[in-house]
């Protein structure tokens, strides 16, 4: 906990703030107090049961500044109900992972004494995120002040002021100690090491641990192919006899990675406690809107919208858009490959140094044309997904992920797959993949990093100068603190991570055998890739709250999906190999048949592997059984004998079960 | 409940008898003393808390008529118990299925007055099963009477008598009077209708309902795909091209029909309440054998044995066994060839109606052969597995289902394959294909229900008459009725009809377009099977105790496998037929890239179609997300507010939740 900083309450105790709530400036008082008390209230009465205070402007002040700036913390007690209410899983005396409950407190292992130090500072802020985001509508019809700001019994009140626009951000704070912590053992210091995962989890949460956890070992992973690959670099082993074998090994590669990273995530969510937690009931997305109903399944009056309606907007608006876009991208291919002609015609016709050099100039643009496509399309599906008013942000989530991959597939594979398999031309492919993938990491390390940190330095010179000297060492007064953090870019989550990762995946997979050196370059990008989100995540984003997750989710799935295509394109690019096809002199229906039936027995086994390998280590399964027997124990337990009796006179109306 | 038929219980009460335990005739009496004890003894002192009495025997008792056999019941409340212990799922008064509980019982909808009629008897039954099961040693040695029968605590008695052979049989006790009613409804009325399916899970349990079930969904599917064939044999449809488009039909029919089945059989589990019911912890299965350890997961002693050693077991012993029936298959195969060849030779040389007649006796010859391979690898795979000492019963079902499936699927299909493939003569194909699902129809009906039929009218032909009588109308006395069905033979699950039903599919669906009167050969099949199905149950096997089930469990991955094969074998059909071939009559290659791409994109939409299509129907999913959100709520409920003090205070050591 981060004791250092601290605000007065309004009984004159301290409390340490946890999360920032900024309204706009002009919001009117009654709102602002209605919003405050219900915060406060007890929880029977509906409240959040927080402390909350308006941020004194400190010194530096400046009369531009916000007025309407908050910050929540809340009292030790309330964080620990709050935990059992997230279902936060914990450390159980045995070593076991067990949902934490209040009365059991003193069972657990960390807890010690009055249990200060039992939560991070990011699970304290994710409960109390958890606790703002269900403080809910009683009987306003709508928010005191704001007539048009419609209310119902059940909204959640934050989500309604949030997409009304009153409400500017909540976000959490930074634990300035933490992340000097952090940020050394993480990026600081020049020795190799693993990533201290732990203290990511710790600082960031489970996603994004998850997130770094899946970089790092995804680079080890890749490493024993970039080692295969640097010889044939080295001695320029351009016979496909040796590619061939370097194309097999790579199929069995991935998929076996992937197998191993479910059991690895599966230990690791273990350790974290988030693995047997039980999701939370969904609520509605805030930008989700309808008619006001009754929702089936809570029972709560909620805005509904017609499924029929969303399809119709999916298949009738959406999904043509989508085939647009890509009709579009096969256009820019179509122009990239004329440019290619044309630069081997010049080069053909008088060859200089020069013109050598004019060789890679179209591929190099249409690297940066399709790093722009993607960079507009993303925006333009996050804006149609939208419109499509999915209920909740999981469904929003993948319907996005979704239109995202397909394209994003298409975009910057589909002139290399025409190229391989249409123009049957291999040295081209090489040339075209390297450039691709070369150009295609630069522009990310800039557009991820190193743009937003400039951006948010030119934006605000001054505050940034003072922000690196509170990062750094001097102590500055809490509202110093919030102002900067407020000013600072907001994180949008791993989704582009994880989608460059996933695209650097295909340029490994799907045509290693003709450019076995990609492991080797993708190996580099993302040493430099783990540095660069460090920093990022460290100096140049606002702490964002931390996202309880036990596997990467649908990546999984999109890696998966993209190690089944590289088994296919593998095993023609295998076939269309001259050494290959030197077997089968005579008949090239033989070859082919040979290669079909080779591409379905590696099919099948994959299908087999994934089957056969458990998704989660023996040990951990033992434990999570272990669990499981135990309350089914409890429960016969409580059946059997005496114990019956006083549970049917007592509570006849509210049976219960004993968990542990 | 079933009330005609009552013993008197030992201080002078009577019960209904359910389910009946035979010892064999020498059993020790202090033995014997010592089970009854522990099977009447309370419930917290370690017994099952039942009534069981000695049955005595009736007026044509005879010297041979084995004197131990018991007959068991319980009281009605000691049952509304024990289907809370079994985590029975019940209509609630609100239409949803939510977990009976004793002391919630009056808001249960069929629930009234004192519950009488509740439980059906099936299920009482099945509870009786369980608690017997779960009756453990508790700091006995052994066995009274049988010192080399080592016990030790928390073994179950039941399964260690019946390991070492004391205990012959327990079995639950047929009614007469359902028994006449279902068999009416089911298969003696003559009227076209569906199964009532209800009736036979009130009467057999979920698991024997869902096969039946399933026969029916798989028959009224497979009618759409007969009608089509019909024309094809009527008018003689010779032309490949017609073939095609029925096996493109095929293609998608398949995946759809078994999609739409996990819908289906998701709506009938919910209705019966196994869909959302959680499974029990397995117990070790009665043959598993090893060192006395303790089990991590309950932390009871238990034998354990080396999963290494087991898996030796496998690898050095089960799967060379495999690979050596299949090569025996193989070579009773290429006999077959053998005689093809010779028959089709003397044919030639003399064609005359005999010759002709001769061509189909190597084919029926081969399904014989066919048929007893399977039957005498059956029995080797049981003991294969049951030798590779399996702890839980469900791993030696998939080992065994596993082992089973590969060898029935290369014996029946593998002639198939290589006349289709390899000799590539589809007249032959077809005339195999014909006379293998014929004779094997045939054969299996008459080894099915005929034969067991027969063999117990032989072995016991007065018993049979008697049987026969009781069955009909008159009233039998308890010991008379017990005797008769304690010599019926003994029903041994589902797993020969699912294999029958799975080879089916294989018949109808992997070379459908060479013989489109499969489908009907099968349809017709079906319907016999469904009369001889019931018949046996009914009238030939005992009572089999009532099986929970939510689906058909392994059965439907082997189906969807089946269905994945298909797609390659009739694609690879498609692509030989010489309709397909005149399209590309310059390039086979062409083709083959043609057919190939196309067979990718129909596997490609199945997964996706698989991924797509929801498993659990909308509806279905909206009460089970409710009785989900409902239990979160009741938990939010106990944390907030005041509940929280009462709960700290009083119920430290055991936190409570709130289910409903």
């Amino acid at each position: 906990m981060q004791k250092s900083l601290s605000v007065y309450d309004s009984d004159g105790s301290t409390f340490a703030p946890l999360v920032v709530i900024e309204l706009v400036s002009e919001t009117k008082e009654e709102a602002i107090a209605w919003l405050l008390n219900r915060v406060r209230d007890k929880q029977q009465d509906g409240g959040a049961e927080l402390l909350v205070e308006q941020l004194t402007p400190g010194a530096q002040g400046t009369e531009k500044d916000n007025p309407n700036v908050y910050v929540v913390g809340a009292s030790w007690q309330r964080l620990l109900y709050g935990a059992e209410d997230v279902g936060l899983f914990k450390e159980f005396n045995d070593g076991s992972m067990r949902g934490f409950t209040y009365a059991n407190k003193h069972n657990f292992k960390e807890f010690q004494g009055d249990g200060d130090g039992f939560l991070s500072m990011a699970e304290c802020q994710y409960i109390i995120k958890h606790e703002l985001d269900n403080l809910r509508a009683k009987d306003e019809a709508h928010v005191p002040g704001y007539p048009k700001m419609k209310l119902y019994p059940g909204k959640s009140v934050i989500r309604r002021m949030q997409s009304k626009g009153i409400l500017v951000q909540v976000f959490p704070l930074h634990e300035k100690e933490e992340l000097k912590r952090l940020s050394f053992s993480w990026f600081k210091k020049i020795k190799l090491s693993f990533q201290p995962l732990d203290d990511i989890r710790h600082y960031f949460g489970e996603g994004m641990a998850l997130y770094f956890g899946f970089l790092e070992y995804f680079t080890l992973a890749l490493i024993p192919m970039a080692l295969i690959g640097i010889p044939y670099y080295l001695f320029d082993w351009e016979d496909y006899d040796k590619f061939t074998v370097f194309a097999g090994f790579n199929l069995v590669w991935c998929t076996v990675i992937l197998e191993l990273w479910k059991r690895l995530s599966a230990s690791l969510a273990y350790g974290w406690g988030t693995l047997s937690r039980k999701k939370a009931f969904e609520e509605p997305r805030p930008g989700f809107h309808g008619v006001l109903g009754v929702n089936p399944v809570t029972g709560r009056a909620e805005p509904l919208y017609s499924n029929a309606k969303r399809q119709l907007r999916i298949y009738l608006v959406s999904v043509p858009f989508v085939l647009l876009c890509l009709y579009l991208s096969l256009y820019v291919m179509m122009i990239y490959f004329d440019m290619e002609g044309w630069a081997l015609m010049i080069h053909d016709e008088e060859p200089t140094f020069w013109t050598g050099l004019l060789l890679f100039i179209p591929s190099i643009i249409y690297a940066v044309v399709i790093e722009i496509m993607n960079l507009i399309y993303r925006y333009a599906a996050e804006f149609l997904t939208g419109w499509e008013n999915h209920r909740l942000e999981s469904t929003f989530q993948n319907h996005l992920v979704l239109k995202v991959l397909v394209f994003n597939f298409f975009n910057c594979f589909a002139s290399l797959f025409y190229i391989a398999f249409v123009m049957q031309d291999m040295v081209l492919l090489r040339q075209s993949l390297a450039t691709l993938l070369i150009t295609s990491q630069i522009l990310n390390q800039i557009m991820e990093a190193f743009l937003p940190y400039w951006l948010q330095r030119r934006r605000n010179k001054k505050a940034h100068k003072r922000m690196i000297k509170t990062m750094e060492d001097k102590e500055l007064p809490l509202s110093e603190q919030v102002k900067l953090e407020a000013d600072m870019s907001t994180y949008l989550g791993t989704f582009d991570d994880y989608l460059e990762l996933f695209l650097l995946f295909g340029y490994v997979s799907l045509f290693s055998c003709v450019y076995p050196l990609a492991a080797v370059l993708v190996v580099l990008n993302n040493v430099t890739e783990v540095y660069s989100d460090a920093f990022k995540m460290c100096k140049v984003f606002k702490r964002p709250f931390s996202e309880p997750a036990a596997n990467i989710g649908v990546w999984q799935l999109a890696f998966e999906a993209m190690s089944v295509i590289a088994v296919v394109t593998n095993c023609a690019l295998i076939g269309m190999s001259p050494q290959v096809k030197s077997y089968f002199p005579e008949s090239e229906t033989q070859l082919i048949m040979w290669v079909v039936g080779f591409e379905h027995f590696l099919l099948a086994s994959k299908f087999i592997l994934t089957f056969v390998i458990p998704d989660v280590p023996k040990h951990i399964q033992i434990k999570l059984s272990r669990l499981e027997f135990e309350s089914l124990e409890a429960l016969k337990k409580r059946v059997t004998g005496y114990m019956r009796c006083t549970a049917d006179v007592t509570l006849s109306e509210t049976p219960i079960r004993f968990i542990i």
